[in-house]
């Protein structure tokens, strides 16, 4: 089957990348009969974007294209995938693909994003030695068996950034029993922040507190459904131990990719058994903490990654059921450039999704 | 009641204490009707008196009297304690009350060691003010509700670290699911990590590694039982995320009260979903890590302190059904100063109990 569309997008050429991408043709995996191209309309825009553009984890093979908050429409369907056809409105987030194995003990339980043979959707290697692509371009070609059919009643612009900044929040507010009765507490109000208070009130929380470091962003946080705020550089001895939160919360999600946290400070606020679980993907080390930090209550510090197939599509349906709306700002894509400048600056309010204005709906 | 006893003890005065406790008389607890007085026949020896001696934690009341691994004969015994009749052979350990109230959540959950009201074997304030005392003396004044009967088949010197040393590794591996098919690694073999390896075989893990830093242990933790041995200071890569350990055990149980301890790589032995469980209480912060050493895993850190009541009882009964004798060495407590240094110099192997050869059995 010969195609009539080529692959073009934003590569990343080096380290110096964020602002000078180059729109370019690249070569993607060879198409087999397990793989889909999709027809890209929305990419949103994630932190992990940035970090790989400017080899902030090391390991990024350029040329690279980024961009794991896919959505488009399916244009070619391989003949072993059976839940998607040419034409269904479809996503792909983080991860490309998984080894599936039985013998996997992540893939077998269902928890794939944690398989050591995962395949990440831009700046990895697929097994044939061809690289992934992401979503700043026109066309992305990967496997059937990772790609969502998107509920109808959800809009790309909103389900993009699900895929990967909905999900990694979703996944660990849900496995660490957020619901009623529950105090949470969401750190970093961004891109992933402000899905954590959406889903962690719809998830009917008792309690959603915010805590970020000025009060800028406490007037959205109370919009998005946040029940209190914390600005940790304003309420002095908040880390004190004997603060008006100290004890209180059953389960922190940080969102923060500072490794300046005050960790030690925001263990002070779990209560016994809280949970800290740390989504953010730091470049450095997080800070050393004291053991009386964990120890007299049993408290854990963990970490999440994204989410399993299962995880996301039950996301997906409970974002229709619960009305989810999250705050998207809509970028052309041609302007990735100056999109990306301004991710770094951290400006997005509080989700930036690349718009292909040349792909229209179909 | 009149008593015809005084209540005597090796008292530390001051920083110094450590080879420089006092024999002398002390004040107990006004008795009340929920009382019982101790006979103390022997008493082990914990890195915490140590800890506590010295005020590395920075909160001793001076005088103290250490000692928190009791065991003895109840000699008055309060008439609202209806388990206990004078003349039973007792132990008390590192607890000596919780509030036990029901709008208490850790006491309410059977989870009294983090009750945050928990009152110390010694070190601790009674509600009526007064102080709480060890056993490194010859009577002991404490809590009815938290004195132990001993069953009859455990050794009072074995008994007695098992009420620290014993439920502080017990707890977390029982909690945390060790057992067949679950690989282990204990680090630090001292009087926690080797009652971490007995207990551990005991409960049917298919692996228990030791993780030291020398070689010096490696024949003793294969006495103990152990499958494997890892000494870090000799294995070069042991923490490259590559060696024959990396990603393959489920949970660590870590004894270890060094600050310096390598973090990163211990958190490279742990397997997906692996826990890393630290029960030794540093005076300094524990390290810095990398978060990519939980993310990609969902691997966790977290802290257990002593055990409830109800696990102290499960513990000792598990020990008479599978035959668990921890290696014990006796030490007069006339000699407790010369004990306390040659605990201090990492000698016992693997505890010290002080014996009160004053106190017959009776």
């Amino acid at each position: 089957m010969s195609i009539d569309y080529r692959f073009e997008g934003w590569c990343g050429l080096d380290k110096e990348a964020v602002g000078n991408m180059k729109w370019q043709e690249y070569e993607p995996k060879p198409f087999t009969d397990h793989d889909v191209d999709i027809r890209i309309t929305h990419c949103g825009m994630c932190g992990a974007d940035l970090h790989t553009l400017r080899n902030g984890w090391g390991f990024t093979p350029y040329p690279c294209v980024v961009g794991h908050e896919i959505v488009g429409r399916a244009v070619r369907v391989g003949k072993n995938v059976d839940h998607v056809k040419v034409g269904d409105r479809v996503g792909v987030g983080a991860q490309a693909d998984s080894c599936l194995k039985p013998d996997c003990e992540a893939c077998a339980d269902g928890q794939e994003s944690y398989c050591p043979n995962t395949i990440s959707t831009f700046g990895s290697n697929w097994p044939d030695g061809s690289k992934s692509y992401g979503g700043y371009a026109n066309y992305s070609r990967t496997a059937g068996r990772f790609i969502f059919r998107i509920p109808v009643e959800l809009p790309s612009h909103e389900v993009g950034p699900m895929l990967c900044a909905g999900i990694t929040v979703y996944a660990p507010l849900k496995r660490e029993g957020c619901g009623p009765g529950k105090k949470v507490g969401i750190i970093g109000l961004g891109g992933l922040g402000h899905f954590g208070v959406l889903f962690a009130k719809a998830l009917g929380a008792d309690k959603v507190v915010v805590i970020s470091r000025s009060n800028a962003k406490k007037e959205d946080a109370k919009k998005l459904g946040a029940d209190d705020f914390l600005a940790t550089s304003e309420e002095k001895g908040w880390d004190s131990g004997a603060s008006r939160l100290s004890n209180s919360l059953d389960l922190i999600i940080s969102t923060t990719s500072s490794p300046n946290m005050p960790l030690s400070g925001y263990l002070s606020l779990l209560k016994f058994r809280g949970q800290f679980i740390q989504v953010g993907a730091p470049e450095d080390n997080l800070p050393g903490f004291n053991a009386f930090a964990l120890l007299p209550k049993r408290a854990k510090i963990g970490g999440s990654i994204i989410g399993s197939r299962a995880e996301i599509r039950e996301m997906l349906d409970f974002a229709v059921k619960k009305n989810i709306h999250p705050w998207i700002e809509l970028r052309p894509l041609q302007e990735a450039n100056q999109a990306m400048m301004d991710l770094d600056a951290g400006k997005p309010r509080y989700r930036y999704c690349l718009v292909n204005e040349n792909h229209e709906e179909f």
